[in-house]
């Protein structure tokens, strides 16, 4: 038995999410489709975390075990011969015996786009969320600074998982207006050694309500030190979320 | 009655190109159903050319007359309200008694993008011409040069067009790669007083060929000479193809 990992980039927007369900179009069933097709054999694919309906990834990474004896470089061009032009395997690699791509991630980066201010640009409308109101992106970025550290998201995480702590740790946080001459755009970037479920979405959800000068920046620490979800901002709509990077030791 | 101008972005990948057409969704179709949703009158859109299926544009012209009282600002906020998010309006503006937004063009820029090389990026297949093989763009930027000029682009159009004369010129030609980390992409723009039918993907099928090493550089200005359809490339698929923006007087 082998071990994998593959490194994809997918456009979110025609899947129901990564994880396989019974009838739905996912990422992880329709790759491992692919994958029987090409070997014959069925595997399991585990991926670094789960993308929720309409959430992108630039490079996510997901591990399986196969007995398939063709290489990596052939497994790669049979898996982008036959996958959808939404799905790209950037990479396979031959992993270390038991590596596993959820367990064994050490952090990620995501990335989330906000299209702001007129005219609204026809071509973002599935990899960014469209505000009307021009936002202040000082004013996120030092709300956003508050962020950074070893601290509790209990307040970020939108109820219904499961997980035994809602501590972790913020690395890198960034909000940057890239030059654009046409449309207005901000891109909030974000690294931790984990995320609790919908926490990039509820930050930004967040980061908006300062943008719009309804918060001041300080007020994301006091949300934060409450633990209460109710406080947060809203969860920011799906399609302006990228999974970018996802670190292993 | 009064005369107006009206600027459009649209993502042309769901739409059966510009014109209308019974039973297609179109883009002129649409905004025209939305003008009279808006004003109650029906009007007839001109636009400065007409797009094909999957084709976009960043700024299309189209002109018509209404008796509308509406501002011209209200008119673009009621469009932008009610249009699909696929089509943008970037302007209305009172225009002089009698424009044409085909008639009166004086020029126009087209866009034209392909990603060349592994791997694929899966959020381009709608906005891009995907090449497997990595092209040569200082060969294509050569044979792009020898299109500059007033000459006769026949062996540039696609049949089925019914032009007086097919005599027209290239004020700008460009082939670019700008830097992108991750993924191959040539840029081919072209600036004409006019473009006769299908000009713009028959000028970068053309050059793809070059750029794949199948012809010299020189060999362009040779089929231009031939007048003959036959010996240039293949028409370069549509949803590679940006209409820019287009000159009035």
């Amino acid at each position: 038995m082998r071990a994998f990992r593959i490194t994809l980039a997918y456009d979110g927007s025609g899947f129901f999410g990564w994880q396989t369900q019974p009838g739905k179009r996912t990422v992880q069933g329709t790759v491992e489709a692919v994958w029987r097709q090409i070997t014959g054999e069925p595997i399991r694919l585990v991926a670094s975390g789960r993308t929720d309906a309409g959430v992108h990834a630039l490079a996510q990474v997901a591990s399986c075990n196969s007995r398939t004896r063709l290489s990596c470089e052939t497994l790669c061009r049979a898996l982008n011969a036959e996958l959808p032009a939404e799905i790209g395997v950037l990479e396979v690699a031959e992993a270390p015996h038991g590596f596993h791509a959820l367990r064994d991630a050490r952090g990620k980066r995501y990335r989330y786009v906000i299209q702001d201010g007129r005219p609204r640009d026809v071509f973002s409308r599935d990899y960014a969320w469209y505000i009307v109101q021009r936002l202040d992106e000082t004013a996120m970025q030092a709300a956003a600074t508050t962020l950074l550290g070893r601290q509790d998201f209990a307040a970020l995480q939108t109820a219904g998982s499961a997980r035994v702590s809602t501590v972790r740790t913020i690395t890198d946080v960034d909000v940057r207006r890239p030059p654009d001459p046409r449309y207005g755009r901000l891109v909030v970037e974000v690294a931790a050694d984990g995320f609790l479920y919908n926490m990039v979405r509820n930050i930004v959800g967040s980061l908006v309500e300062v943008g719009r000068g309804k918060r001041p920046p300080e007020w994301l620490s006091r949300v934060l030190a409450s633990g209460d979800r109710r406080l947060a901002g809203a969860t920011a709509p799906p399609q302006g979320l990228f999974l970018v990077e996802v670190h292993y030791d």
